[in-house]
C-alpha cells in the first residue's frame, strides 16, 4: 500500500506501490499527472493495470453524446461534450523471462514515485522480484514539455539478470474500466470514441466518430534496438535484451491532425530527453522566480501550495486558445468541462503568477462569443450568455437550475478580463477581445435586470454560487458582480444607472446581508448527524428551501467585492453564513479562509487553508481520483496570498493587509504586476515589499510606492486570533 | 376527410372517413373511445390502419422503464410507469373477394360513426366500393359494459355480393406506430411489453416483462361459423361466407390473470349483445337522471357538456381501486399517469354526478399511503407526499421543479376527501380511509411550514398550479389549500394555529394578492407575437422569472377557496391575473370561466366555457390525439354549474348564485347531495330548486331549505355583462 511521504519542499513522493482498493491508484494517477495545458498525461503506471483509468488528455479533444431528459424542455441542451482518452503513448509492458511485470504479482521491494516541482518530471523507481524470483530494477522518467506543447517524453531503464522484453505502445481506444454509476457527479466514459484513419510505423491518425476531430500521434524510440509493428489502433515497438534495456520514447500530438506532428517528434527526439528536461527546468525556474510562495512553519502547506501552483500552471500554461478544464488535464471528471471556477479561481492565480497564459485563456472565451450570443437569444436574453459547462462553447449542463440559471458565470468572466487587464495593462487584448466580452456580458445584465416601482433594480430567478439554493431573486453575489460588469463596460448611462440601482438585499431584523432576497427568512436546516455531501442524501426540494449553504456565496462576494461591505457587515455576515455553510464544494474553503483571515479568525483561516491545500494531496479516499480539483489547487494560493497576505484587487488597485496565523513564522510570495515582479515578505512583526520595477499599492489601506530595487518595510501590528464562529461542520484542526 | 357533424343533443357524429393527415384519425380514436374506468377501447377502426394508435387500456396495466438524467440528483425517480396497449380484441380484418377492406383504397361512399351518449355504444356504418368494384356495406356496434367491468362487445355485420372473409383477432403486442419525438409532452411508447405465458383457442395469457403484471384476455364469437387458430400472441377467428357475415364478439379481461375471465366471457356471450346494450342503456338512464345538464341556446355546448360528462363517467365509473388517469382510458398521453387534476377536476364533477365511484377512487390514494409516507421521508418531510405523476403510487415525475415541488397535490387530495364526505356523508369511507388521508397530508404541511420572527407561517420553495412559475415561497393556492387541509385534519392545536398563521401574500402597492411572495414584483412578460404554448419556444429560466402565468393558480384559489377573498379582491385579482395568463394548460379555461361568471364577465365566461368544452370535440388539429383531456371534459360541467350555476361548496356547505350569460335561455342541472337528487333550473329571470329529499343550501348567500318533492323558486336579478378585462390571449369568441 502506498502513501504520500512526509512533506518535502519541492517534491511529492509516493512511497510503496499504489493499491487500487483504497483509491490510491486513481488518486496517484491524478497527483502525478503531467501536463502543459495542451497535452496531459495522467500518472498511470507504464504497465497496464485494470484498476487504473488510462488518461491521455489532449485539450478539447472531445466526443459528443446525446443528452436525454425524462421530461424535455425548450433550450435543454440536446448534446454534451466529453473529453476522451486520446492515443496513449505512456503504455509500456515489460516481460522478464516471459513473465509479465505486474505489481500485483511477485514481490515489490521498493516502489517510489517522485514528482519534482522544479524539474517538471515524474520519476519512478521500482525494485521487483518476479514470481519466479528474478530481481528487476526499473526506473522511468516522464515529462510533458512546457516549451514544446505537443511533446511528451519518457526515459525507461530496466535491469535484470534475465531475458527482457519491452512492448512500448501507442494505442488508440484502449479498454477502459467500467463507469461508476453510484455517484451522480461521475462522468460518462465513452467506449471506443475513435475511428482509425491511417497508420504506419510512425504515426497513427484517428478521428472521433461524432465530433469529427482528427488527431495525429507520432512516436519514436531511441537508445535501443527494436522492431515496430503497426495496426490501425496500435503502434508497438518491441525490444528484447538480456541484463538491461534502456531507451527514450518521444510522443507528439497534433489535433486536428497535421504533418507537423512528425517534425515535433523528430526535433524532440534529436534533442533527446536530457535537453528536454533541462529546458523544462529552465522554464520552471523562471516560473518559480515570479510565482513561488514560501511558508515557514508548516511544511505540509509549503509543499501543498507549490504542488497546487504547479498543477495550476500545468492546467493553464499552454491551454489557450482552448479552455482550462475544472480538472485540468488530470482526469475526466466533470466530463472534462470548464466551469466558472476557471475564471474565478484558476485564472485569478495565474494572472498574478503566470500572466502570459491568461490572455490566451480569456481569448478562448472570446472565440465562443457567437455561441454565447446565440444562447442568450435562446434564453430570451440580450448580449451573451456563456455556458455553465462546456468544452468548445455550447451549453453542456443537463440540470438548468444549477447550471444555465447560474448567470453569474458571465460576470465572473468579465471580472477575470478586468483583473487581467489591471494586472498586465494588456491593451491589445482589450481591443481584440476584452472590451467585447465586457460589453456583451453587460448587455446580458441590462436585459435580465428590471426596475421595480420604487426604482430599485432586481435580477430575478437566478442561482448564485451556492448550489443548495436555486432560482432566487437578487442573489447578492450575482448582483454585485453584475454591478461591476456594468460599470466596466462601455455602454450607456442607463447601464451605469442600472449598476447603481441593483438591489443588495439586507435583512434589517438580523442585521446581515441576504444571500438572496428572503434567504434569511427561510427555515433553518436541522444540523444533526448529517452525512456530507448533503446532496447525496437530501432532495433539492429540501435543500433549496432552507438556509443551508453548499459553498461560499455571500462570503465569496465579500472577498471579490469586499469594497461593497463595511468591516462590521463583514463580521456579522461571516458569522451568520459560517453557521449555515457545509462546504460540500471544494470551492468553499479557500474563500472562507480569506474572509476568516481578514476578520482575524486566524486559526480558522489556517484550517480552511489546509482543507483546500491538502484536499487532493492528502485527502485520502478517492478524492481527486477522476482528476485534481484545480480550483482547490489554486485555493491554496488564494488562502495564503489573499488570506494571510491580504491581497485585494478591487477596481484594479493592488492592496495588502498581511497577518500571519499563530503557526506561521514567515510568508513570502511573488507576484507579477504590470510588468514588474513584486515580492512580499511577511513575518510576525513586519512586512517587506520589493520589486524589480516601480509598483504602487495600498498597504493596510494607505497608498505606497515600491521603487525598483528598494525594500519597503512596515511594521505589522499583532493581530489577536479571534475564535471561530460556530459552524455545523468545522474544518479539521490543522493549525 | 371526416368532420364532427353539427351538434346533436345526445349523440356525436363523425361524417366521412377519418384521415390520418389532418389528425382526425387519432382525434377520432380518442373521441370515440369507450371505457368504463376499468377497461378502455380506443375508437380504433376495426381494420388495421398504420396511421392509428391502437389502444386497449386496462386500468393500471403498466410497464416500467428506467429514467435517466443528464445530471442525477438524490430522490429523482429511477423508474417510471407507462400504460401499455393491452391485448387488442377490436381488430377485425375484412377481405372482399380477396381484397382487403381499407378506407385508403377503393371508394368510400359513406362513412359515419355515432357515439350515443344514452346508449353507451359506438356505431359505425360504411358503404365502400372495393378497388375491383364490389359494393360493401359494413355496420359495427361496440360497447364497453359499465355493469360488467371486464367485458367489451362488438356486433359486426358485413354485406356484399362477393366472397367475404373476416379475420377477427385477439392480439398481444401488435405493432405500434413510431413515437413522436418533437414534443416534450409526448409519451413513451413501449414496444413489445408482453411476454407470452399461455394460449389456447379461448384465452391468451401474457405478462409484462418488467412490472410482471399478468393479464388474461378471453374472446368468443357467436352468430356465425368460423375456425379458430391460436398462437402465443394471437387468437384468430376466421369466418367466410358469401353475401353476409354477421356475428357478435365478446372480449373479457382479467388482470392479474384469473380463470374468472372465462365466466365473464361466457355469461356475456350467453346474454348476447342486445342484453348488454339494454343494460348499458339502463345504467346510463340512471346516470343522466341524476347528472344531466340542459343548456338552451347553445347546441354546441349542450352536446359538449354531455360528451364531457359521458367521458368523465367512462374514466371514473369502475376505476377504483385503481386511479383515474388524466386521459382516462382514451389514450396513452402522460404515459397514462394520474395527476392532481383527477381530484381537482374529475372527482369534483363525479362527486356531484356519480358519487358512487368517488369513494373507490379516493380509496386508491389511500392504498398508496405507505408509498407516499416513504416519499415524504425521502424528501425530508413528515406525513405523506403523494406523487405528482403515477400509475400505481411511486413518483414518476422526471422534472421535479414542476413535479415533486408541486406539493399542493396533497391538499388537493385532502380537499377531494372533504368534498366527497360533505356531499355523501360516507362516514365509513372516512373511518377507513378519509381521516387518515387528511391527517397524513396535514402532517406534511406541519413539517413543511415554518414560522418567521413575526409569527407568520410560510411554505417556501414550492410550485403551485402555474407551471410557468416554480419554487416560489408562499404560493397562495398552496397555502390556502394547506390551510383547509390543516383545519380539517384531526391533529393538534398547533396545526390549527399554523393554519391561522399561514401567509396569504398581498401586494399593497398593486392592491392585489400575490400568486406567490414577490410575484407582482417580477418583470413583466413582453406579450408580442407569441406562439403558444410558450414552453415550446421559451426556456423555463425566462418563463419562471417573469409575471407570465400558464394556468389559473391564484384564480383557481379564488374558486376553491372563494371564502378567503372579498368580492373587491376577487375583481382586482381577476383583472390583474387575466392580463398575465396565457392558458397553455387546458386546466385553465374552466376556472377562468367560473370566476368570470362570478364577477359578471358573462360573455367572457361563455367563451371560456366553450374553449374548455369544445377542446377535444371540435378543437381541430391533433388536440386530444393521444387521449382526451378528461379534466377539460369535466371543465365543461365546472364552467356551467360552478360558473353560471354559481355552485360553491366551501366548508361542506352547498351554495348557488346563478346567472346566465346573454346567449343562454335556460340552464338545468342535476346534483346528488347527501342521498338526494337535486335539480336546479336557471332561466333569465328565475331559478328553481327541486329535490327528491330535503336539501339545505344557500341561494345567493341566504340559507334555504328545499323540501322533498317541492319546488322553490327565486327571482334572479338581471346581471349586466361586464366587459372582459384585457388578456394577452383572449379566448376565441363563441358566445
Amino acid at each position: 500500500m502506498s502513501e504520500i511521504g512526509p512533506a518535502e519542499p519541492w517534491t511529492v513522493r509516493e512511497i510503496g506501490p499504489p493499491d487500487e482498493d483504497d483509491g490510491a491508484l486513481l488518486q496517484g494517477e491524478s497527483i502525478f499527472a503531467l501536463a502543459n495545458g495542451h497535452v496531459g498525461l495522467r500518472g498511470n503506471l507504464e504497465e497496464p493495470h485494470p484498476g487504473g483509468m488510462p488518461g491521455t488528455f489532449l485539450n478539447s479533444l472531445f466526443e459528443e453524446r446525446d443528452l436525454t431528459y425524462p421530461e424535455e424542455g425548450y433550450g435543454f441542451p440536446e448534446r454534451t461534450q466529453t473529453i476522451v482518452n486520446g492515443p496513449n503513448g505512456k503504455r509500456i509492458a515489460l516481460f522478464v523471462d516471459g513473465e509479465r511485470f505486474d505489481l500485483r504479482t511477485g514481490e515489490v521491494r521498493r516502489h517510489e514515485r517522485v514528482l519534482d516541482l522544479r524539474a517538471g518530471t515524474l520519476t519512478r523507481e521500482v525494485e521487483w522480484v518476479s514470481p519466479s524470483g528474478v530481481q528487476v530494477s526499473l526506473r522511468t522518467e516522464r515529462l510533458v514539455s512546457f516549451l514544446r506543447p505537443s511533446v511528451a517524453a519518457i526515459r525507461y531503464v530496466v535491469r535484470a539478470e534475465a531475458e527482457l522484453r519491452v512492448e512500448s505502445d501507442l494505442i488508440v481506444d484502449e479498454e477502459l474500466p467500467p463507469p461508476r454509476e453510484d455517484d451522480p457527479r461521475a462522468s460518462a466514459v465513452l467506449d471506443n470514441p475513435f475511428a482509425p484513419v491511417s497508420h504506419d510505423d510512425d504515426v497513427l491518425v484517428a478521428r472521433t466518430r461524432r465530433s469529427g476531430i482528427t488527431v495525429a500521434a507520432a512516436v519514436t524510440h531511441t537508445g535501443a534496438d527494436g522492431t515496430v509493428t503497426s495496426e490501425p489502433e496500435l503502434i508497438r515497438w518491441t525490444s528484447t535484451g538480456r541484463g538491461e534495456i534502456a531507451f527514450e520514447k518521444i510522443i507528439a500530438y497534433r489535433w486536428p491532425a497535421s504533418d507537423d506532428v512528425l517534425s515535433d517528434r523528430d526535433t524532440a527526439a534529436r534533442d533527446g530527453f536530457d535537453v528536454l528536461a533541462a529546458e523544462q527546468r529552465d522554464y520552471l525556474d523562471d516560473f518559480w522566480a515570479g510565482a513561488d510562495v514560501e511558508v515557514d512553519g508548516d511544511p505540509d502547506i509549503q509543499q501543498a501550495v507549490r504542488f497546487g501552483l504547479f498543477h495550476v500552471l500545468q492546467a493553464g500554461a499552454q491551454a489557450g486558445p482552448h479552455p482550462v478544464p475544472a480538472k485540468g488535464l488530470t482526469g475526466n471528471g466533470y466530463d472534462g468541462h470548464t466551469l466558472w471556477d476557471t475564471e474565478t479561481y484558476v485564472l485569478r492565480v495565474l494572472t498574478y503568477t503566470h500572466p502570459g497564459c491568461v490572455g490566451p485563456a480569456l481569448r478562448w472565451r472570446h472565440c465562443t462569443l457567437d455561441q454565447a450570443r446565440d444562447r442568450a437569444r435562446e434564453l430570451g436574453l440580450g448580449g451573451a450568455a456563456f455556458p455553465w459547462r462546456t468544452i468548445s462553447g455550447p451549453e453542456c449542463s443537463g440540470y438548468w437550475p444549477a447550471g444555465t440559471a447560474a448567470l453569474h458565470v458571465n460576470a465572473d468572466i468579465a471580472d477575470a478580463v478586468l483583473r487581467y487587464h489591471a494586472a498586465t495593462g494588456d491593451d491589445e487584448f482589450m481591443r481584440e477581445a476584452g472590451h467585447e466580452i465586457l460589453n456583451e456580458t453587460a448587455k446580458l445584465w441590462k436585459s435580465v435586470a428590471y426596475f421595480d416601482d420604487e426604482g430599485t433594480a432586481h435580477i430575478a430567478g437566478v442561482t448564485g454560487p451556492d448550489e443548495y439554493t436555486a432560482l432566487m431573486d437578487d442573489n447578492i453575489y450575482t448582483n454585485l458582480m453584475a454591478q461591476r460588469n456594468l460599470r466596466a463596460a462601455e455602454l450607456d448611462d442607463e447601464a451605469l444607472r442600472l449598476a447603481d440601482s441593483l438591489s443588495i438585499p439586507y435583512a434589517e431584523g438580523r442585521q446581515v446581508h441576504e444571500q438572496a432576497a428572503g434567504f434569511t427568512r427561510l427555515p433553518e436546516w436541522n444540523f444533526t448527524d448529517d452525512d456530507y455531501p448533503l446532496m447525496m442524501g437530501h432532495h433539492y426540494l429540501n435543500l433549496y428551501r432552507k438556509q443551508v449553504v453548499k459553498q461560499a456565496d455571500l462570503v465569496l462576494a465579500m472577498m471579490v467585492r469586499g469594497d461593497a461591505f463595511t468591516d462590521q457587515e463583514k463580521r456579522r455576515n461571516f458569522a451568520y453564513y459560517e453557521a449555515r455553510t457545509v462546504r460540500d464544494s471544494s470551492l468553499s474553503a479557500p474563500v472562507q479562509a480569506v474572509l476568516a483571515a481578514e476578520l482575524g479568525h486566524l486559526t480558522l483561516a489556517h484550517d480552511y487553508l489546509a482543507e483546500s491545500a491538502l484536499l487532493d494531496l492528502r485527502g485520502g479516499g478517492e478524492s481527486g481520483g477522476d482528476g485534481l480539483h484545480i480550483a482547490a489547487c489554486a485555493g491554496a494560493w488564494i488562502a495564503l496570498v489573499m488570506g494571510f497576505g491580504g491581497l485585494r484587487d478591487h477596481d484594479g488597485e493592488l492592496s495588502f493587509g498581511p497577518r500571519l496565523p499563530p503557526g506561521l513564522h514567515r510568508l513570502a510570495f511573488r507576484l507579477h504586476w504590470r510588468g514588474a515582479a513584486l515580492k512580499v515578505t511577511v513575518t510576525r512583526d513586519r512586512v517587506t515589499y520589493e520589486a524589480d520595477g516601480d509598483v504602487t499599492l495600498r498597504h493596510e489601506g494607505k497608498e505606497v510606492r515600491v521603487r525598483a530595487g528598494e525594500q519597503l518595510t512596515f511594521a505589522v501590528d499583532p493581530v489577536d486570533d479571534v475564535p471561530a464562529p460556530p459552524s455545523p461542520r468545522p474544518p479539521r484542526s490543522h493549525a
